[in-house]
C-alpha cells in the first residue's frame, strides 16, 4: 500500500501519472494536483482509458504553502512528486517538512525573473530535511537524472577514475513547425538565453551564450549535428562527486532554424520579461509571444524522430585509458502512442516515476537532500530498461 | 497669397511642412491638421525654429467627412495636400469634392485590410472632379512621384520609344537597430509580404513574394546590393502613358538581416492581423508587435548612409538603342540636419511640396483626377534640383 501525490499536470505530469498508473502494485493510490483542475481531470481520463487505473484529482495552488500542507495532511501521500514549475519546488520542501513527507523534483529550484541554476536554495534544507528524518531526492528526470545515474553506474563498474565529462543532449526530432519550444517558452528561452559555462581544473569558465559549438556523430542512423556548450544544472553536483574530474561540459543540440527564430525574437525585444504599454495596458511580450507560439502540448502528436541524450566518459581503469559513451535513444512517436505525450515529456517523466518507485520500495532511501549519482546506480539501471528507457554502453 | 491645408503630422507631413514653410512667397498660410493635435503642435514649434515660420494647426479627424468639409469651408486653403494613411484618401477627395479645393496625395487609396496598390478607387472619381472644375494630382511623393516625372523627362527629351523600365529603389541606409519598419509598421510589412508583380507585353505576371532578386550596382560608391522585385503602384499608370513599353518593373533592396527578421515574425505569427487570446482580451498581434519594434520616428537621428532611387530605361532615340538611368541619392544625416527627419521621409515630403507648388503656381494644373507623368516634367526636374533633391541622368 502506498500513495504517490503528484503535483504538475504538464506533459510531464502526464507520462509519470500515466507510468505510475501502469504499476498499481507499487503506486496503490494516486493523487495527480495542479493549479488547473480541469488538465487534472483530462490526463486522468486518459489515464484511465489506457491502463483501467482510476486515479484522483484536485485543484492546488501550490504557491500557498499552507493550503498545500492541508492538502498532504489530508491525503497522507508516501512521497511527493514535483512536476510543478521550478519557482515552486521550495514552497513544495516547505510543506513536506512541515508534514514529514518524502519529495522528489525533476528540476533545481529558480527565483522568479532570474536564471540562476544553482542548487544552494535547496542545500540549505539539508540538516531541516535530515532532522525531521525524510529525504529529498533533488533532479530526477533525464538530465539532470538518468545523466548523472549514468556517470555514477560508469563510475561504479568502469573506471577507476573519470578525467572528463561530456553530457550530450540531442533532439533529432522535427514537429514541422517553424518554431516552437518544446516546454514553457519562458523557461526554455531563460536557459537558453544565460551565459554557457563549464568547469576544468576544479573552477567553472565562463562563454558567451551559444558561443561553443562541436558535430557531433550521434548513434543508430541519427547522425552528425551541431551541438552548442551551455550551462546545465547537473554538472554543479557531479563535478563534486565524480573522482578525479578534470573537466565537465554539457552540450545541446540546436537547429539553425532553432537559433535564427530565438535570435530574431530577441533582437526585437519579444523575449522581453519587462511590460511594455499597449493601449494603457502593461504586457510582457514574452508572455504575449507563448501565446501566438504553438502549445507545447500541441506538438505530441506533430513530433517525428528520436532523442538521443548521453554521457560521454574518459577516464582510466586498471591503469589504462578507457572511453565510455553510455545514452538512450527514445522515438518521439512510440513515447506519443504509448502514453500520448512526445519523447521529452517522456524522458523527464518516466525517471520521476522511477525515482520515486525506489523512494517507496526503500531501495533508495536516506535522510537528508540528495542528488541522484550519491545512491547505488544499479536498479535505477535496471529499472530505466524495464519502463521505456534502454540503455546501452559503447566502449569508444 | 495662398493657403496650404496639409493632413497628416507623421514624418512626411513634418518635411512638407518645412519645406512649404521654406517658401513663404509661395505658400502664405500653412495649415496642418491630425488626430494628434500634439504632433501638430511639435511640428510647428520645430518649423517656427528652422524657418521663423509660423503656421496653423488643428485636430481633424479625416475619417469623418463632415467635419473635414466644415473644416476647409472655414479654412478655404488653396489645395488639400494628404499625407495621412492610404485609407483616408477617399474620405478626403470627397471633402475636396465637396468643396471645390485641389487635392494631392502620395500614395493610393488602400481599403482596409486588404492589400491591393491599385487606383481604380480613384479613377472613379475623374469625372466628378472634372465637372467640380478641380484637380486630384495623384502620387506626388518619390516612388510614385518623382519616378513618374523621371520617365514622362526621359520619354520627353532622351527617347522616341522606352522599351524597357526598371525603378530601382534603394535604401542604403542603417539605422543600427536589429529590427525596424521606416514607416508604420503595418502598411511596410503588408507592401512586401503582398506577391510580386511585372507587366510584360501588355500583361502582369506575378511571382510569389519576394521570389526574385538581382544585384545591382549602386553609383557614387553605394556599391552592389541585392534588390527583389515587388508590384509598386506607379507602373499601373506608367505602363499606360510610355509609348512602346515592353516590359516594366519595380525593384527594392533588403538586407538578408531585414528579411530574416520579417521571415521570422510572419513564421510565429507575430506579423497575424487576425487577433489572438491573451488573458481575455483580443489583440492584434502586428499591432503588439508595432509597440515593441522602434518607433519610425526614433530612427531619424540614428540613420547613417544615403537613398538612391532612380529609373533605368532602355529604347530608342533617333534608331539607336539607348540605356539612361536617372536617378537621385539622398543623404539620411543631411535630411536628418535641414528638417529633422531622414530620407525616407524627406524624399516623400519635398516632391509632395513641389507638386503642391505647380499646382498653385498653376504650372501644373487641369481638371480631374492625373498621374505625375502626365505633366510636363521640366518644371518639377528644375524644382528638385532647388529644392534639396537633386538627379542625375547617366547614359550607360
Amino acid at each position: 500500500m502506498s500513495k504517490v501525490l503528484i503535483i504538475g499536470a504538464g506533459g510531464v505530469g502526464s507520462v509519470t501519472t500515466h507510468k505510475c498508473a501502469g504499476l498499481s502494485d507499487i503506486f496503490t493510490d494516486i493523487v495527480l494536483a495542479s493549479r488547473t483542475l480541469s488538465k487534472c481531470d483530462a490526463i486522468a481520463h486518459e489515464v484511465l482509458k489506457r491502463t483501467g487505473k482510476k486515479i484522483t484529482t484536485a485543484r492546488l495552488d501550490v504557491d500557498n504553502v499552507q493550503d498545500t500542507i492541508a492538502f498532504i495532511e489530508k491525503m497522507r501521500p508516501d512521497v511527493v512528486v514535483n512536476l510543478a514549475l521550478p519557482y515552486q519546488d521550495l514552497p513544495l520542501m516547505d510543506a513536506c517538512l512541515a508534514t514529514g513527507v518524502d519529495y522528489l523534483d525533476t528540476a533545481n529550484y529558480e527565483p522568479p525573473n532570474e536564471a540562476k541554476f544553482e542548487y544552494k536554495w535547496q542545500w540549505a534544507y539539508r540538516q531541516k530535511f535530515e532532522d525531521k528524518g525524510i529525504m529529498a531526492l533533488l533532479g530526477s528526470g533525464f538530465d539532470p537524472g538518468v545523466t548523472n545515474v549514468f556517470c555514477a553506474w560508469a563510475q561504479k563498474h568502469h573506471f577507476d577514475e573519470i578525467h572528463t565529462l561530456d553530457i550530450i543532449d540531442c533532439n533529432a526530432g522535427d514537429h514541422g513547425q517553424h518554431f516552437a519550444t518544446n516546454f514553457n517558452p519562458e523557461i526554455n528561452i531563460r536557459e537558453i538565453t544565460q551565459r554557457g559555462r563549464y568547469w576544468e581544473h576544479g573552477e567553472w569558465v565562463e562563454t558567451d551564450p551559444l558561443a561553443w559549438s562541436m558535430d557531433y556523430e550521434f548513434p543508430e542512423g541519427i547522425g552528425s549535428k551541431k551541438c552548442y556548450l551551455m550551462y546545465h544544472e547537473e554538472l554543479e553536483s557531479l563535478v563534486m562527486h565524480l573522482k578525479g574530474l578534470k573537466r565537465a561540459r554539457f552540450w545541446m543540440t540546436f537547429s539553425q532554424q532553432y537559433l535564427t527564430h530565438l535570435k530574431v525574437l530577441e533582437n526585437v525585444g519579444m523575449t522581453g520579461i519587462e511590460p511594455v504599454n499597449y493601449k494603457g495596458q502593461e504586457i510582457v511580450p514574452l508572455q504575449f509571444l507563448k501565446e501566438v507560439l504553438p502549445e507545447p502540448a500541441s506538438l505530441g502528436p506533430l513530433t517525428q524522430g528520436r532523442t538521443c541524450i548521453g554521457c560521454l566518459l574518459k577516464g582510466i581503469k586498471d591503469g589504462k585509458s578507457k572511453t565510455l559513451y553510455v545514452y538512450n535513444i527514445c522515438s518521439h512517436e512510440a513515447a506519443f502512442k504509448e502514453v500520448g505525450s512526445q519523447a521529452i515529456s517522456y524522458t523527464t517523466g518516466v525517471p520521476a516515476m522511477i525515482g520515486a518507485m525506489l523512494m517507496i520500495q526503500k531501495k533508495w532511501h536516506k535522510k537528508g537532500v540528495w542528488h541522484m549519482e550519491q545512491f547505488d546506480p544499479d536498479p535505477f539501471m535496471d529499472a530505466l530498461n524495464i519502463h521505456g528507457l534502454p540503455w546501452k554502453a559503447v566502449e569508444l
